[in-house]
C-alpha cells in the first residue's frame, strides 16, 4: 500500500488499497474529492509526477484520471491540466466501482477477445473429453500432460524450429509462471543476476528481482538488444524474434554473438517467443533455441495466439536444468488438465494452425490500415518496428506525446507511451505503443478513425 | 536428490534423480541390480527402514519394490522379505520406465476418475462459452472470475453454512496453492508458526515449512484435533468436518474451544473442508467459518467433488487478510478462466448438486459394502471413523499391518498404512487407509473381493 505525498500540483496524500492498482487509485482519488481534501478547482499532479511518486505506471494514473473525468469528479482541459470539478462535492455518491464507460484498449497485453475460437475450441474439448483416459482426470504430471507436451514438441519444431522432445517441455500457467520457475532454478544453482532488455514489462523485471536476482539492463536499438554489453550474469532474458515493445528483431550478428556468450560463459539465454506466430512480411526467423538447445530456455504462450484466459504456456528447458525447474514447480500440477488436453487436441487437429492463420491475416491488414490512416492524418508520425506482432510503435514529433495521450484519453482510447516500458524510466523520445490486435473487428474501423483524429488534432494544435 | 546409506538389509547407496520420487527410486534400484551392486539373492532393506532413510513415504518404497517384483528384478516371499531375483543380472534390459501393470489404487488422493461428468461438464462449457462476455477471455482478475466467486458464495452458504460475499473468495489452483498463499500472507504479517494435526499429508506440512514457518503438531483423537494444546502459533490448520485421514469430526466442545482460542490470541483457523459434501449418516455439520468469518480461512476444492484435473479450488478469507493474500497471489491470474466460467455454470445450473448427489450415493454404498465384506472375511478388522468422506481407516490386529501391505501389493492393490500420514513417524497401531472412492464402478466389486481376501489371508497366516 504505497503512500504518496506529492509536491507537484495538489497536496495529495493517497493510500492505495485493494487488489487493482488502478481501481485503488481511482477510489482513493474519488474519496479525496468526496471528503473535501481535494477542493473544487484544485489542480491534480501531472500524471508523470504522480506515477513516479506512487511507483505505478503512468497509464494507471491517466486511466484513473480519465475514469474520474467520465464520472464527473474531475475535469481535463487542454493547457490547464486535470482539476477537481466545480460541482464535485455536491454530487450524489456514485457507486464505488462504477461500470467502466466504453473504451477501446490499445495497450499491449489486451487482445481481441471477440476472436476467441469458441466453436472450434468447444469441438476440441468434446473430442478431448471423449478420448481422455480415466487417469487423465487425476492430479496429473506436475510438468504437464504428455498429450500436450507431445503436440507442442511437434508444433514448435515445425513452426519455430525449436529442438525438443516432450520430456523437456514444461507446461505452465503463463510466461510469468515459467519465468518464475526459471528464476528459482537459477537461484537454486547460485545464479546472482539475470539481464533484461532495457525495454519490456515491469512485471517480469519485478518477478526476477523478487526472486532475489539482480536485474541489470542491456540497451536496445534497431538491431535488438546490444548483447555485446552482457557482463557477469547467469542468464539474459531476450525477445529475439520481435523485441517487446520496440518491435525490432535481434540481428543475425547479435544472435551469433549471444550464443557465443552463452557457450563461453556458461550463461543461459531465456528466449521469450511471445508472438513468434505473427510475422507478416516473410517467414519468421526460427527460434534461437534451435541453434543451441543446451544453452537456451524457450518460452511460448497461448495468450497471444489464442487467449490469456487459457492460462497455458510452455517452456523447453535444457535437460540438465529440468530437475531444478521440476523442483521449483513442485509436486502438484497447477495448470488445468482439461485445458491441456483440449489444447493438445486443438493443435493436433489443425484447428490451431487455422486459427493462427486467420488472426495473422487480420493483424497484417490492421497494421497496414494503421500505417495508411496515419500517413493520411498525421504524416509526421512514423510507424517503426517490423511487420510483425500485435503492436506498433508510433514515433511522434518532439513534445507531442503528452498532448496526444491526453487527447486519446478524452476520446476513450487507452494507449501506452513507449516510455512506460523503459525500465530506466528515461524517456528519450516521444512515442506511443499501439496494440492494433486489441479491439474487435466491429470496433476496429471506428477506433482507427478516432486514433487518426487524435494524432491529427494533436499535431495541428501543437505545431 | 537424497543419498542413502542404509544399514539394515543390503548395503544400499542410492542417488534419486528425476521428478517422480517413486520412478526415481525404482530406476535407482533397478540400476543397482543391473550393475551388480545389488547381488542376486541379497536382501533389500525393510520398506520402513529404507523409507525413513530416504525421507520418502513408505508406500513409495513398497510400490517401487512391487514394481520391480513385477518386472522380475526382485522377489518377495512371505517371511523372507524382498530379495534380488536369482536371474536378475542375466535379464534383458527392460525399458527404463515400463508401463505400469494394472493396479487398483486405494490410496487417499486417488479418485474414481471414470466418474468425471463428461457430458454435463461439456454442456456447461458450451453454455459458458456462449454467454461469456468478450472481456472474459483476457487475463482476468487475479483473485478469480466474478461469475465463479458469486456462484461459490451462494453454494457455500447454502451447503456448508459458509458466510461469504464474492469479494472475499479467492480462486486458486488447488488447496496446495491456497495454503501457500496463506502461508506467505502469514509470513508477511510476521507469523512464526502454524500448527497442523499430527495426522495429515506431508505435502502440506512441507509447504508450510518451506515458507519458513515452524509447524508444530497437535495430537488427534476420536474427537478430532486436541486444540486445547495449541500454544503460541499464528494459525492452526484443521480438517474439522472429517479429520484426514483418521476420519473423526472435531467435537462441538473443541469447535467452541478453538474459536475461543482464535478470538483470545488473535490466531487464525485454516479450515480445510476437503470433503465436506460427503457425509452419509446425516447432514454434515456446517463449516467452522460460519461461526466466526473473521477468524477462519475456509478452503474448499473441486478435486474431491469433481476431479483434480480441474485444478480449481477456493478459499474464503477474512477481509483484513485479503490484501496480503492478493499480494501473494500476484498480479497475474493463474487458474484457467475457461474452467472457472464452466464451473460457475456447472454450479448455478444445478449440475454440480446432481453430480455430488450421485457420487454421495455411490460412496455411501461402497463404504457399507466395505464394512460388510470385512465383517465376513476378517471380523477382527475394525472400520473406524465417521460415515463420511472418501476413505476409511481399517484397524488391524497388532503385527498384521506389514504382512497385509505385502499381500496387498502382490495382489496389485495399492494401499496406504495409517502411519504414512502420521507426521511424527511414530506408529502406535496397525491400521490401513482405504480410499473406497478411488476405483471405477466396474472395478469395485473385484477390488473389494481382493481386499477382503488379502485381509482374510493375512489373518489366517499371522494368527
Amino acid at each position: 500500500m504505497p503512500e504518496s505525498q506529492t509536491n507537484s500540483g495538489a497536496d495529495l496524500h493517497l493510500v492505495l488499497s485493494g487488489t487493482g492498482l488502478r481501481a485503488g487509485l481511482t477510489d482513493a482519488l474519488r474519496d479525496a474529492v468526496r471528503s473535501g481534501r481535494l477542493t473544487p478547482g484544485s489542480r491534480l499532479p501531472a500524471s508523470r509526477a504522480l506515477a513516479a511518486d506512487l511507483g505505478v505506471s503512468r497509464s494507471t494514473v491517466t486511466e484513473s484520471y480519465a475514469e474520474l473525468v467520465a464520472e464527473g469528479w474531475l475535469t481535463a482541459r487542454q493547457g490547464s491540466g486535470t482539476r477537481v470539478a466545480r460541482r464535485a462535492t455536491a454530487a450524489v455518491q456514485p457507486p464505488r466501482r462504477p461500470t467502466p464507460r466504453p473504451a477501446e484498449a490499445l495497450m499491449p497485453g489486451a487482445s481481441d477477445f471477440a476472436s476467441f475460437p469458441r466453436a472450434p475450441w468447444l469441438a476440441a474439448a468434446r473430442r478431448a473429453l471423449d478420448s481422455a483416459p480415466h487417469g487423465a482426470f487425476g492430479y496429473g504430471d506436475p510438468l504437464g500432460r504428455p498429450e500436450l507436451r507431445t503436440a507442442l514438441a511437434d508444433y514448435l519444431s515445425r513452426v519455430r524450429g525449436v529442438s525438443s522432445d516432450p520430456g523437456r517441455i514444461v507446461i505452465c500457467s503463463g510466461f510469468h509462471h515459467g519465468l518464475s520457475l526459471i528464476a528459482h532454478a537459477l537461484k537454486a544453482r547460485g545464479g546472482r543476476a539475470v539481464a533484461v532488455e532495457a525495454y519490456g514489462l515491469d512485471l517480469y523485471r519485478a518477478l526476477l528481482a523478487d526472486a532475489g536476482l539482480e536485474v541489470p539492463l542491456i540497451p536496445v536499438d534497431e538491431h535488438g538488444a546490444r548483447v555485446g554489453e552482457l557482463r557477469d550474469v547467469a542468464a539474459v532474458l531476450l525477445t529475439p524474434a520481435h523485441q517487446f515493445p520496440t518491435g525490432f528483431a535481434l540481428s543475425a550478428e547479435r544472435r551469433a554473438a549471444v550464443l557465443d556468450w552463452a557457450r563461453t560463459t556458461g550463461g543461459l539465454i531465456l528466449e521469450d517467443d511471445y508472438d513468434g506466430e505473427f510475422r507478416y512480411d516473410r517467414k519468421p526467423v526460427g527460434a534461437l533455441q534451435g541453434l543451441d538447445p543446451d544453452r537456451v530456455v524457450y518460452f511460448g504462450t497461448a495468450s497471444k495466439s489464442i487467449a490469456p484466459a487459457l492460462r497455458v504456456a510452455w517452456m523447453v528447458t535444457p535437460g540438465p536444468l529440468l530437475p531444478d525447474v521440476a523442483a521449483a514447480k513442485g509436486r502438484v500440477e497447477t495448470v488445468s488438465v482439461l485445458d491441456q488436453l483440449t489444447l493438445a487436441e486443438f493443435i493436433t487437429s489443425g484447428a490451431f494452425d487455422r486459427h493462427v492463420r486467420g488472426r495473422r491475416q487480420t493483424y497484417r491488414r490492421r497494421r497496414e490500415q494503421l500505417i495508411a490512416a496515419l500517413g493520411r492524418a498525421a504524416p509526421e508520425v512514423r510507424v517503426t518496428g517490423m511487420a510483425a506482432g500485435l503492436q506498433a510503435v508510433l514515433e511522434l514529433p518532439p513534445g507531442t506525446e503528452e498532448p496526444a495521450l491526453r487527447a486519446a484519453a478524452r476520446r476513450g482510447l487507452k494507449i501506452s507511451s513507449l516510455a512506460e516500458f523503459r525500465h530506466d524510466a528515461m524517456s528519450d523520445r516521444d512515442a506511443l505503443v499501439v496494440n492494433f490486435s486489441a479491439v474487435s473487428d466491429s470496433a476496429w474501423d471506428g477506433t482507427l478513425d478516432a486514433l487518426a483524429e487524435v494524432l491529427r488534432a494533436t499535431h495541428t494544435t501543437s505545431v
